[in-house]
């Protein structure tokens, strides 16, 4: 898959992709990453952005051509148009799984007090990772870019990918290493077992004691689904 | 205050701090914030910082030895420690306001499986910025360094602040910018009017409709407040 990432601030997003396991991903062309810089599509003298608000009010707004120049250059017929902000849906990991199998996402960041509305008429999808307010929607787009890349196959140990959180509502099971005793606190006898059956037993539970204390909400569509 | 981050990738925290509004506010020494490579606190000869997982399983988990190393080094009487992890509280803009007024926020990003689950022995909040899996908590710690900083005193208007999303429980209302007319699209002629009791009411509107349709669950927190 291809996602492309428009933004003001072009070195947070290719910073992020030199690391870990999403450096892995471009490196290995399990995907393509694009990082677009909004600046470079202003048709003004002065690569200039954003202006002030129509109606007053504090702050500047992202202007929509810059936006709506880059998206004419870039977007196919399959690709899902994103905008990042506070007022969108909620992302979560079912989305994550549906991104991770198009074939082109575009994520547009914005910043300052937002993007000129009329950007709507331009995009398929608002999307907001959260209940809380940014400063441009960098932070946001790394979310959606890192959740849905590490659903590629050949990202990540599959193994991994079944047993984690959210998967059947519950939260993933904790995890243990070296040293055994740590300043008094010992790693659970069970997990030291070789008992397979036993410890697969330990862990869903676990998962169910942990979602249903921390995630209530959760917990209650486990117990729906299971009864079914 | 004071933001410490605890990561195996410190490039990733200190690429976002250099740009826009949060590196006004490093700048301007409204904030400390430091990056921490948990690489360093291990007393392995490789600085190894992860093993397998005890009870077997994919991938490698964290050790907790090198993150209380360094908690034990920057920990203070007023400290507040944050695991972030899908597993945790949900965070939010109140969570946010609540942070922003503390002296030292420690946050520690888990990578790879997660870390050994002894480290809650040593933290006082897990955290977890929406339901969805990411490769690291680098990300979701980005995001909340960013909404934090950006509530301290100077940072931001205070006028922008009072109208954004979630104050109220409404989200904020739209905002335009020249072009008037914009391939066919127009600024709502009231914006233009200059009447600024007519512009007001016009975006308390706004805010109460976008707010009901993208967010039935905010709106009615809204009714419920503004019924009291």
């Amino acid at each position: 898959m291809k996602i492309s990432v428009l933004t003001l601030f072009p070195d947070i997003i290719n910073e992020y992709t030199n690391h870990s396991i999403i450096k892995i991903i471009k490196n290995n062309n399990l995907a393509n990453i694009e990082v677009l810089n909004i600046r470079d599509y202003s048709l003004d003298k002065h690569r200039k952005v954003d202006d002030t608000i129509y109606g007053g009010g504090p702050g500047l707004v992202m202007s929509i051509e810059p936006i709506v120049n880059c998206l004419k250059e870039i977007k196919k017929e399959n690709s899902m148009v994103v905008l990042l902000t506070p007022t969108g849906k909620k992302y979560n990991q079912e989305m994550a799984k549906k991104f991770s199998k198009m074939e082109h996402l575009i994520l547009i960041c914005g910043h300052y007090e937002g993007i000129d509305e009329r950007i709507l008429n331009y995009i398929d999808l608002q999307l907001s990772i959260g209940d809380f307010v940014l400063t441009g929607g960098e932070a946001a787009a790394l979310v959606v870019l890192d959740s849905v890349l590490r659903l590629l196959p050949g990202s990540i140990n599959k193994d991994s990918l079944e047993v984690e959180s959210f998967n059947d509502y519950l939260l993933d099971y904790p995890v243990y290493t070296k040293p055994e005793v740590f300043e008094g606190y010992a790693v659970p006898k069970v997990l030291l077992s070789g008992n397979h059956k036993e410890i697969n037993e330990y862990r869903l539970r676990q998962r169910e004691i942990k979602t249903k204390i921390n995630r209530p909400d959760l917990y209650e569509k486990y117990l729906e689904k299971k009864g079914n």
